[in-house]
């Protein structure tokens, strides 16, 4: 691939931070400028070494930039591609790390004028609960499934880019429409979520909620982890994949009033099978993965 | 505490084998006896040394014994305690370690018959999702919680006895009424075992299943960790205490009414309020539970 010479990262944490290290640690790119709204975020991304310098929203940063990867929640996207938008230079190629995909496609084409054709509309299935610049490591990529969502128009060299540095990160890239990419994540991600949140309220708003967690264990850790992942950023994702997400609640809304119905009618084989059948396809799925 | 001469496990899997295998290292127990319906796994029991002989329903195995943990699924526990009834001893303490106690308690009034006063109803909240002798280790116990749920008439010597076995194991134990334990439990374990299970069930039946397993990644594989548990075992705690988990499984539904209005209406701040909320209480949880 073409080396990335100037790499600007706005949004420097968890997967804005590990896509610079990433490609560091592969050689793949000469200066990472780091662009953020949190001063002490971005001088602990200078001192790690994750970014060379810190930019700014001016043409300083972005005009001689090869690839500008926008890293921050879906709810703050439309004010950095208003930003960027006058600041990137003819060559530069742009792309996101959004989990939702219809809707920074559908503010790109409002805000990203001229560099629309340059844009490439990425998300990388990767993360952890933590945030921000600290959280950062090469290794978050590895083996993970990055989706890249084109536009009819995007051009060849700037999809070539974008994929060939995410392979560098030892990630797997694949392409899907943004519709079917949304639809996807809010049946395996958004969804789950939600849940998790959901539980943990239901917990936390009962009137023994301190006798309850007491006796909360690993089953109940591990189901809630992804309820300790970023308020914000999730909020922002629900809302812009609401329409897919909706359509999954419901779906699993009609789920629990099946088991609902199966312990009302005390059905030990169908719960004995729904619970078999799951734990199946489960093992499946990690035997498959691996 | 007295020394537990012989000690009788019914059911050698993950709960029993580890008992057993825990008060061997803390030198608090004689010998142990397993009784099971399988026989591969009682010889797998005897080669790991977790147990010295193998027994079976008869007076030589229950007459002398001290101590005897039923640890077999909920659903199997009326045969069990048939069984050992006329069998037990004048001196032996029996416990369980089933999920939930007031079916547990109520087959014990039945079935026990004069050994109803030594009998200690426990709750080890402890375990992974493996089962089997093979998955039993010593420090399965350390650190967790042991839950008894004595009634009016338990002999004060019994409970002492099973209450220092536990704690030779490593656990921290107290004492809760049958009722309130179920209750409990239903809301921080029972409730997110059927939610796990609900969703994997949910994405398996898609028609798309494959590729919406294909972009899983790992809050998908914690979250839903708990529905790779003993089918059979979660089938009998579900039904053993349907009650309390058909009025947590009605609370959810209403929780997830609460978060789909808010995505129906836009509100962010509703949004951001809950998931920031149940993240504090998370990691409230997590704070004082080391």
């Amino acid at each position: 691939m073409a080396r990335i010479g100037k790499l600007v990262v706005v949004g420097v944490g968890l997967i804005g931070g590990s896509f610079a290290l990433a490609l560091k640690e592969a050689g793949a790119v000469g200066r990472v400028t780091g662009v953020g709204r949190g001063g002490r975020n971005i001088r602990r991304a200078l001192e790690l070494k994750i970014i060379d310098a810190a930019g700014a929203f001016d043409r300083a940063t972005f005009a001689d930039a090869d690839l500008a990867l926008l890293a921050v929640p879906v709810g703050q996207m439309r004010v950095v591609m208003r930003a960027i938008a006058p600041l990137i230079g003819a060559k530069t190629v742009v792309t996101d790390a959004g989990s939702t995909k219809e809707d920074v496609i559908a503010l790109a084409r409002r805000e990203l004028k001229g560099g629309l054709a340059r844009f490439v509309p990425g998300h990388p299935i990767a993360g952890t609960e933590k945030s921000g610049a600290e959280s950062a490591f090469a290794g978050l990529y590895r083996g993970r499934r990055v989706v890249l969502t084109p536009l009819a128009g995007t051009e060849p060299r700037a999809l070539a880019l974008v994929r060939s540095a995410w392979r560098r990160c030892g990630a797997s890239v694949s392409e899907l429409q943004a519709r079917e990419h949304d639809r996807v994540l809010a049946a395996v991600s958004h969804l789950p979520h939600v849940l998790a949140y959901a539980l943990v309220d239901q917990v936390a708003r009962a009137k023994n909620a301190k006798q309850l967690f007491s006796f909360a264990a690993g089953g109940f850790r591990d189901f809630t982890r992804i309820a300790a992942s970023h308020p914000e950023m999730w909020r922002d994702i629900c809302l812009a994949n609401r329409r897919a997400l909706l359509a999954e609640l419901a779906r699993y809304g009609g789920e629990l009033q099946r088991v609902r119905k199966m312990l009302e009618r005390g059905d030990a084989r169908a719960l004995h099978a729904l619970f078999s059948g799951a734990r199946g396809a489960r093992d499946r799925w990690l035997k498959d993965a691996q």
